[in-house]
Parts: C-alpha cells; structure tokens; sequence
C-alpha cells in the first residue's frame, strides 16, 4: 500500500542502499546480531525518518530484527524517491516524494500513525505529536527521537506532563550529536550550499547562526573551505567557545550587514528575520540545516517579496528591500533538501543508536516512566567499538597496574 | 612565615600580576563583588596550586572576599619565583620554589595543611589527601578540584567511601574543561615542548596520548604548527572523533614506531613504557602534560639508561637502547615546566569558577554530603557572560516569541 | 550553426549566467572597457574551453570588445547544456553537449578550426593542434592556452621548434595558477567527489597524486573537510612543502595500499596504474583533475576489469582482481564531469587573464615570435586590483617615504 | 681576537650546535662532500649573520670546505652567546654578544670588513654595504645575501649601478623563502611572541602587516593557535591572496582599531606608524619579524611616550596616547630576540643553499657580473633531495612512458 514517485526507481535504489551497507559498518554487525536474536518479532515499528539511503539500512536491520516496517518522511524535500521504490520493492510500507505537498506529507504520517505502531521512531517529533493528539489511544512501548529539534519539543512535552510514553532521545548519545551533528552537517550543509549555490567558499564572509555541534562542524568545515566564520548565539558559553575558536562573535543585527552566506543551525524560530534581511547585502545567500523551515521566516519573506524567482534547483532569488537575497532549499534543511543528507559513514553510529535505543525499550518494556531517556554511556562505548572494529582501527587497552592507578588514591606528586 | 626563592623578585613578579589582571577580567569582576559582600570574611583557606601570575590574581581575589590563604605549590617545577615574592610581599603564607626538591614538596604540603584550613583547594589532590591521611580531625567546610588527575582520585575515594568532605570538580565546569584544558593546554604544551627542545613542529609525526579535551587541543593546535598527528587511546568513542578529525589512531605499539615527539595527557600511569622507548626512533622527544610525573616512566628510564646528560634547560638525553630519547622538563608538566602555563585568558574563566564553587561551598555549609560535586551549569553561563563582558563581545538575547517557541511542543513540519 | 543539446534550454542557461556575472566583477570592469575601445573588432576567436557558464562571461567579454566568437567544448563531459543554448540563442557559434562522443567532440574542434579563427583559445591545446596538423596555412596572430597540461604541450612543441605562432601561457600568471588552480580545484575537485560518491571525507586517507598548485589547493581543502592526506610526487622540491604542510609523503606503491579516496592532478600520463589498483584496498575511490583522462589508466582498467557497473551518476564500480574500486566521472576532470567546474570568483580572475591576454596578442600584433610567453606581472596586479574593487576591499598605499626607502640602500641596522 | 660574552659558555654551546646538527642532515650531507673537496681552500669568507647554533653549522660547514671563517652577528639581539662561544673555542672569530651596543654592532661589522674576505655573507646587507663605503678595494669574488630585506637593497644598488662585485639573492631559492620564510617565521615569530607576552592567542585578532612569504606563514601559524587574522598589503594580488585565505584585508588606519597583536613582516620602513598607534586599543601588543628594526616607527614611539617601563624579558610597556601598548624584542626580529629563530630544520636548506651559493660564486669566479643573481632551480632540487634524504623520505620517479608524455604533444583528448 505504498505511496511512492515511481517503482521503477528500485534498482537504482538498491545499489545507493548497498553502497550505503558498504559504509555503514558498525549497523550491519548490529544487524547480524538481530538476525539472530529477532529482538523486534511481531512489532510494529512506525518511522517518521529522512526516507535516505542510509534510513533505508536502518530499516533493513529493524526488519532483519523481526520488526514489521511503516515509515514515512519527516520532511517534504528530504525523500531520495529510488531508496523509496527499493524499500517498497522489498515489501516495507513506505510514504512519501521528494517535493510532497505539505497536504500529503500530514496524510504519509497520518497514515503511520493508524497503523497503530508498538514503537515510533522520529526525526523532529511529529509522529510522536500524531500519536499524542490524534491517536491518543494507542498503546505504545517507547519512541525514540534523532534530533535536536525534537529533543527541544520532547522537553517542552515532558515539562507540561503530557508525554504518555518513554522517549529515548538517541541525539544524547555521544555517538549520535557528537558525530552525526558535527561531522556530518558540517559536510553536508556545506555540500547543500555548494550544489544550489555554487558559490565560491573560499574568501566569504560566513555567518553561523547557533554554535551547538551542527554549528561547530558547520563553522570549523566553513573555515576549512577558506570562509571567514561569523557566529551569533544566545548562548553565552559556546559565544565564548566561539570566540576562542577564532571566529568574530556579534549579534545577528551586525552580522546581517556582514554575511555573504548566513546558515541557521539552531532548532529555534526566526533566527534570520525579515528585518535582518533589510540588513543584508544584496546578494546574500540564506541556507538553514536545522530541523524545521521556520529558522529562516520564509512565511515572511515570501509577504515581503515583490518577485520570487527560481534560478536553479533549489536555489530562488528574492527581490525585496530594492535589492535581492537568495535562498536555498526553500529554507528547509538545506543538506537533505539540496544534497543528500549526512554521509553513511556517520549514519552509521547515529542509527546503531537508533537500532540499540528500540532494542532497549523492548529489553525494558514496563519498566520505564513517561518521561525522556538518555542512554547510558556504555552503549555508545559498543557503538564505537563496532564502528572502529568496521573501520579495521585497532586502540590500546589499559594494563591492569593502570587499572589498579585509576582505582587508587594515594600515589601523588612524586 | 613563607618560604620562597628570594624576596627581592617581589617587584618583578607584581608586574607579571598586573600583566595578568588585565587579560582576567571576569575574574576581576568577581573580585569586585567580593570586596563588597566579604563571603571568605573569618575563613582560612588552604591551597595547593601552581604558584603562577594566574593564581596569584585568584589569590587576590579571595583576599578581597575576607579569606587569609595559606598556598603551597602542587607540583616541584611550576612556582614562579617572583610570583611567589609579591604574593609574599603582600602578607600572603606562600611555600615554594621552582625546582624545590620532593622533600620540601611534601614539607610544604605539610605546613598548608598544618593550618587547619577551612577549606581547601587543590590541583592534583595532594592537600586533601593530607587532610584524609595526617590531617584527618581538621573540621573542613569542603574541598575544590582543579584538574582532571585530581578528580580521578577523587572519583576513587568516593568509591571507596573514604572522601570525608564534600568535594568540587570544578574540572567538571564548561568553562573549566572546555577551555582551559582545551586551548590552554593547546597552546602551553606546544609552548613548553618548543621552548624546551626548540624543534621545527611542522613535518613531525606528533603522537598524542589520550585524546581527553587536553589531547583535543593539543592535537588541534600540533596539527595548527604543521605536525602530522597520530592519536592513542583507550576509549573507543574518544578514539572515532580523533580518527573523524583526521588523525592516525593507533595503539601505542605501533605509534611508538612512528612519533618525532611524543605528549602524554591522560591522568594515568606510564602510558609510555620503557618498552615503548625501545620502539622508537633515535631522537624522539618525549613531554607530558598531565598533572603527575608518572605517564611516562621516567623512573623506569632514568633506571634503563645508561647516562642521561642535560642539552638544554628542562631538556635531557637519555642514552638508552644503544641510541638516545629527549625528555622535557624531567617528565612534570611541560607547560609549567618549561613554560610558564596556561594563558591568563582561559585561567580567568577556571579561576572563576574557583572562586565561586568556594563560595558555594561556604553558602551551602552543612547541606552538603561527603560527595564529589558538579557545579550548576547557570554558573558557567554566568562566568561566560562575565567573561564575554570583559573580552567586550555582545550576543543575543532570544526574543519573547522564541523562547515561547522552545517551550511549545505544536509546532512542527509547515 | 551551433550544435547544442537543446534551445529551449536557453533561458536556463541565462539564469546561470547572469549569477555567474554577478561574481566576476573583475572581468565585467574589463568588459565595460572593450565596450568603449573594442580591440577586437573585425577578428574571429576560436575557443577550445570548457562551455560553463563563466565561460560564457568570458565569451561576451570578447564580444563586446567586437570580437566574433566560434566555440567548442574541451572535454566531453563538461559542457553545460543550458549554457551553450543561451549563448547560442545569443548569436555566438556553439558545439558540444554534455557526454558527447569522442566523435563528436573531434568533428566540434575541427568545425572551430575550419573557421580559420584570428586567434586561438585553447584549454588542453586541442584546437591549437588542430590549427598545427590540419589547418596549417591559416594565419594566425596567436593563441592562449589556459591550463597546466596545455603549457606542457606547448613546450614540447617550442623545444622541438613546431610552434608557428606566439601562444601566451595564461596559466603562467599568478591570478591564474595561484587563484585557479588553487582555491578553484580545491572546491570543485572535492565537490565532484562528493556529488559522485557521498562519501564522507571527514577521516578518510586522502591520496593527492601531484604538489603543485592543484594539488595544494586539493590537499588544503581535503584537510579542511576533515582527511588525512597523504601525497605523491616526483619533485622533491615539492615532495618536501608537503611534508612540512604536514602531509606523509611516499612512493605511490606505498600510498596505494593506504588510500581511501585517491585524486590525480599532475598533468602527466597513468600516474595511477592498474598495478597500483592491484595494491589498493576494496572499495577505493579514483578520481581525476588533471585535464586529460589519462592521468588514471583509465583504459587498463577497462580491459582488466570483469564488470563495470554504474551506480550512480558519474560513478562507476570496476570489478578486478577479485574486488572493487570505484571511478568518479569516467576518470575525466571530476570537477567539470561530477560538478560545475570551478566557481565564477575564482574564473574572473582566470578570464580576465584570458581576456587581456588576447588584447595582447592584437597590440603587439607582428611583434612576437613563435614561442611560449608569460604575461607581464603589471597585468597581474591590474586583475588583482580589479577584482579586489569588484570584492569591495581597500588596501594601503606605499607613501612618498616608504618608495623612497624601498630604493635606497644606505639605512641599516640602527 | 674574537669578542665574545663568555668563553665558558663554549660547552652549553656546543651542545645547542650537536643539537641543530641532528636536524640538519641536508647540509650535514654537503658538509661531507666539501670535507672532501675542500672547494675553499685559501679563501677567506666575512660573514654578518646571526649568531644562532645554526649559522655555526654552516660555519662549520664551510670551514670543512677550507675557508677561514670571519663573523659578526647582524642584529643586536640575535647572538646566543654559548654559540658564539663555542665557535671562538673551536678557533673560529667571532664577534658579538646578545644585547650589544649600536656602536659595537658597528664595530663588529667593520672587523670583518677589515680582514678582506674573498667572498661575504650577508643576512640584511650590512657588511656589504660596508665593503661597498669604506673598504671599496678589497677585491672580492662575491657575495651571497639571505633575507628579503637585504635584496630590496641588493635591488637598490642594482639599479644605481653601484653594486662593483656579483651577489647572490639566496633568498630567491624555492628552498630559502619558501621553506624558511614561510615555516620558519610562521613557527618562530609566534614563539617570540607568546615568550615574551604569553599571551593566549587563540581568540586575539592578530593582524600580520605583509602577506609575502613571511607573512603568509605567520598569518597560517597565528591561525593554527586560533587567531583571527586580519591582513594589510600594499601588493593588490598578494591582497587578494589573503582574502581568498580567509583572511579580513583592510588598510591599516582600520586594523589598528581591531587589532589585539600586530606583526610586522614586510622589508619596509613605518608600517606601523605613531599615528596607527594613536588608533590602537589599550593594550595591544606590537611585534616586528622583519630584518631591520624600523618597521614599526620604534624611534618615534619613544619620542611620544610619557613612559617606557619593562614588564618582562623583551616586553616592555609604552605609555602614550593616555593608554598603553607593549611592544616585543623593542621591534627587532621577535624571533630573534625573544625566541631563538627559525629552527634548525627549516635553516638547513636555508644554509645548505648559502653553502652552494658561495660554492657557486667560486667556481664561476671571473665569469659573473656585478649584478644580483639567482641560482639556478636545479641547486634547489639537489638541496631538496639531500633534506628529503636526511628525513627518510621516499619519492616516485617519472617512467620512461612518462618522459616521452611530457615531452610529446600529440596526444590529445580521447
């Protein structure tokens, strides 16, 4: 009963997702254990996921568990429509287009969440929020969260009591918002950039809007491009740990004067206003890689335009203010939307997290409180180690006299 | 009743002071507060830090907040002599010398303790573990911790239920272990290393031992001068984020083969061996930033070698093995050791956080347990500010309609 | 009589244009000149170049200073169909379309040839051969040559004496080979790596096969996304500036066994051999940016390999010696085959270089011998200070008593 | 005859030049070669040179070669005594002491002048110059010159037609200004720096006046600890260089309001001006890494300053302006003077090509103009190989195939 753009794109979807497997180490030995072990038999797992190549080995590994597999989108731009075919090919229930309309992309969730799901998995919360409004009745194990921006809501959820069941927020994991957050947005947001773009890095005047981990490896792979980092923050300890990292820090209303490219990495609203943008450059390139397309108020810019005009693909002109900005992606995650999401290789940790944290609702089933969970840090430790061992990098292991020093307290200064 | 080098270097040592105040602003705006609320008034503190131009300003900042401090140095290599002469100068109970011997160490040690302090400050755990071994009926109000070493020990004692009051990592504080560990210890082992052995950085092979937040900014700063960096560890997820930053990972065995110069900063014992050394190549340099003088075996060495004669100062060759190793700064510390430590700058923000935990400490007598403690993280935030203050950046402030958004859970995919 | 792929891509292909001029303030300064002053009128240019949309700046450049342009591709797999439909629709005499056949690409070069151009622009120095073999008796005033293989060529043909008319080597100017080659290959080179494969640099072992500017640039910017680098050379002078940037160096034997990614940029022929694919890992990726496609031996590998699949665009899986290594755009200039080549800020220095090469030739008409010429470093500066005014940036001026400084020779050491 | 500070710091100094030896295996490998060839034999060579551990292997270098050595230091600060000791020990005639007098220093050079070299070495023009004012007959075979500064000089008596023997511009050598000017003075002048301020320069906007080879290094190094650069030039290309680097490029009457350090690099006079300094932040520091001690106007500072103070070693503190500036190693070479210069690596191209340029100037006595020359590019290859060599490093070698490619010009596009 999928709803796909084309299933003829199912072998080209195939060799992405084998190629993806080929990289993604670390999840595949978490695989072969499931195979075994079946931890998932006779669940139904509902997915609200980036429907990518590297969502599409996840959900191998989860069926390879023994989980029966409906997933949808979590943004109208980010589905790779050849990953779609191919999991459809292979029998999973999949939603969604790349370029869906905001109607069928609240239908594709919908239609997850009436399959009464026993898990659900998101990437920004909305499933969650479907099965705390509209579906209020199902009984549900857990759900996990990948995203900051999710995370965010969860918190709010939590804090107004209103969450109704346990929430792993897999983002916790070091192996997930250490990585996945730093590594990959700073190479794929940059990548996003470049292919709607194509503007020179080298030389520009780069303003980051937040410096949690997506702004960190977004500025330091800014910076390793030759850009000039401006960041802003509300923050005023990653303020500081910007300013050491040698990047000018100052409010965003003098940075919009400066920018020749600004990119909002803060699952917060309207960071980029329409009235910074009365302040920009003419010229200035706008790009977003948080979660939600509100980062940027696109909803403004587009009342304020007098013309908007596409150029290239994923990259339109706005002629407002006697001038012209551009923006990318639709100031919707400009990594998904323009390119083609985190690389596998870091994928590969955040959805090991994915695959331990449902394992670990299962495992705990009953015991956990309606409340948001962090995983504990030996799972990240397994993680890291399955990942090393695929990446055939060999560590040193403590001594048993360095194990012994560590427990001690009495040998100081000598 | 102090005892130091020579009271005539007082004059030259208040200038360094100045020198210091002026990059420590938000610490001196700690003091300012200080002077008008007085929280140490009537109160003994007992410290053993590096006596550097750094400590002396948190001394003087304690002072204005009505403490007496009684101060020893924590490590045989790292007072500076004319910092200790003004402290003197000035009334301070000061012990140390730059070179003193292991006896006058543990002597000093002894007579900070022998004070009776009300509480106590640490860098490393020497003084504490005289008040938990000689000292044990000294009523104290509780205790700070500076370093990672320390806390290590600390977490020990804790295990083994013998801490007896309650403890401070103030390691643990952002603006602690993300700062000064990080780009301190980046720039000032780089320093102590060049200084010392005054070798080209760029084109070696730089081995890092540990990649905790000192080896990150050691390595981040290695590779700034132009090293090729290979990283050992022996935690699987520190060693994934040193392979993701491009660093060779390897262990120990295999590094030892390859490394010009070799920097330890772990807080274990004898991460490099004497068999290590058997590895390496003619010539290697060998330097430890971590607090104590066993990460590398220096006494294992000096027994193996045949002679070991001094180049330079706080540089040594060690003949061994039918070839010879270079060793800074006898194996301590080589950023106090053959330089004068972390920048004033990042200790600003880490005395900062000195100053406060104390004053936690005093205004929380009696609630608190025999435990080691983490400060709140709204004291980092308020150190940044201060410090941001200081460094004269201004950031911004979320809007009424923002901070509504993060504690909204409705929003989601338009 | 243009043979394009498609009129209608036209308006297309002037979006591009436009954008890409909006980026080139150096040259359109120049354009504004030949507006006035037309140097070129009543001459014919025929042009070998890559048909992107900065070259098309380029083309009506000229054609505003009166010239009458003929164009063909350079390489089969880098016209921009969209461009050349909007020069043609222009009026400017277009062929090539993007994968054209060898064919084809032969018969365009021979149709610029045969319209017995007034000058010559090459790229790779196809046309100019064409104008040395086949069309030896038109006359020619001169031609320019824009790339590194090209001037190799171009010597070979002064030492053997064939050269029959003045060829400026405009990679020889510094905005050209130290801009270029160096900020431009750096971006676009990794772009197409990553547009054909989506793998993620960030701790890969980067294989750059050539030191000189595009492989710095590569090496600058593989660093800066995070790989560890290793290089190639056959210069020591070079071999030893890769070392000290902190790069391991060694025989290309030794490198293959190591690299993940491995990319060609020397100009020379199978610096990557099928013996060296033999010793690589599985699943390496190859990748060219040298001009011609046989910097990879990429025909060895062809007849070697059991299969050879497409995976995605512009990325190939070659099954041989019982494993797998994946080639990016065919082994042909990855940047221009799997990207759009390099970004306009870096060209408008390139064809500003080009442009005032061309009025050169026309000045110094019948003054210059058949030999290869450098441009004065006078015009260098000229590029540079326009594109610096183009960029909105001010520099300092010597003063009265800094020239007179700089030529006198009697102030020493006071 | 030698002046020296101390003879009994012949050992310590003999250590600091077997030291250097280790790391300069390249022209330790020459040196081998002229121990056989002795191509000096009965020559006496005059040399103003900094007196480091270094240059003492060069002089011993060329001593093995037969000369008889005459030296001076070439600027007050730079002459490390126990060197200077050591080589009088060894029968060498040395003159200079660190700190010397303005009148001693000319004293010294007129020594050497006085003794009638066959041939001079010159670092900044000096002696040179002396043999061209007072000592106009001593005949001489020629002359070498090492540093940029000096051959703007060589340039100026060029062009008047006063230079009266050949000079050869080592600095000119690939090995010499790309290697030394560009690692030595990155790595160098940030040591001299943080010595004498230990400042932490991470988060400091350090503006480098001078983007040559000393300044690109220097702006590379001061961004590697986490500087923010900014770069002031008079050259438009070399300007532009710095803005495609990252790097903000603005006139100075901006900088110095930005500015936390300044580092003058440029061979000119006043970069740095009084009235730059009046714009200047309290507080900033000034550091010059140029040849001569007029970058900065340190003459006219004094003139304007209420108070000149000393703070630390070669860091003294200028009231004026009613504020405050520091300024280094009172604007001589902060290298120098506050370090220890360029390491030993990087110096052992530097000397290896000093060693063949004075060869050179022997073997080609009689055929030479009195005009600056260039060594021709293969003394840098060999130069090059022998360093290479001396690190243990491998490299390819063109194939046969290769050869006729780059030699043939028929192969074209296939």
């Amino acid at each position: 009963m999928s709803e796909i753009k084309d299933p003829k794109l199912a072998e080209s979807g195939k060799k992405q997702v084998l190629l993806a497997e080929e990289r993604m180490g670390g999840l595949i030995k978490i695989r072969e254990r499931f195979e075994n072990e079946r931890p998932f038999s006779g669940l139904k797992i509902g997915m609200a996921l980036h429907v990518t190549k590297e969502t599409a080995v996840l959900v191998r590994t989860l069926e390879a568990g023994g989980a029966e597999i409906h997933i949808a989108g979590c943004n109208p731009l980010s589905t790779q429509d050849n990953v779609a075919a191919f999991l459809a090919s292979e029998g999973t229930d999949v939603y969604g287009y790349k370029g869906e309309t905001t109607e069928d992309y609240n239908r594709y969730i919908d239609a997850i969440a009436s399959k009464k799901p026993d898990l659900t998995v998101d990437d920004g919360g909305d499933l969650l929020y479907a099965m705390h409004t509209k579906y209020k009745d199902v009984e549900i194990i857990g759900g996990t969260e990948e995203t900051t921006t999710g995370i965010i809501r969860l918190r709010a959820m939590e804090n107004d009591k209103v969450l109704r069941y346990p929430a792993i927020a897999v983002n916790d994991n070091l192996t997930k918002h250490l990585l996945d957050n730093y590594y990959g947005t700073g190479q794929s947001a940059l990548d996003g950039i470049i292919r709607s773009s194509n503007v020179l890095i080298a030389g520009k005047t780069f303003v980051i809007v937040g410096y949690g981990d997506c702004g960190k490896g977004s500025a330091l792979r800014a910076k390793g491009m030759g850009a000039n980092v401006i960041v802003t923050e509300v923050n005023p300890f990653r303020a500081l740990q910007a300013h050491l990292d040698g990047f000018r820090v100052m409010p965003m209303n003098e940075a919009a004067k400066l920018g020749d490219i600004f990119l909002t990495v803060t699952g917060d609203k309207h960071v980029i206003s329409v009235e910074h943008i009365g302040l920009m450059k003419p010229g200035a390139i706008l790009a977003n890689a948080g979660h939600f397309d509100l980062e940027i108020d696109v909803k403004g810019m587009k009342e304020k335009a007098e013309k908007v005009e596409n150029i290239r693909p994923f990259f339109d002109k706005y002629h407002m203010f006697r001038k012209y900005v551009y923006l990318c992606a639709e100031g919707r995650l400009v990594n998904l939307g323009a390119a083609e999401g985190h690389p596998s290789e870091v994928m590969a940790t955040s959805f090991a997290g994915q695959a331990l944290a449902l394992e670990y609702l299962v495992k705990n089933k009953g015991k956990l409180d309606a409340q948001v969970y962090t995983l504990p840090e030996e799972i990240d430790m397994t993680i890291s180690r399955l990942q090393l061992e695929a990446f055939g990098i060999k560590i040193d292991k403590l001594t048993e006299e360095q194990i012994k020093y560590l427990n001690s307290w009495n040998e100081g200064t000598s």
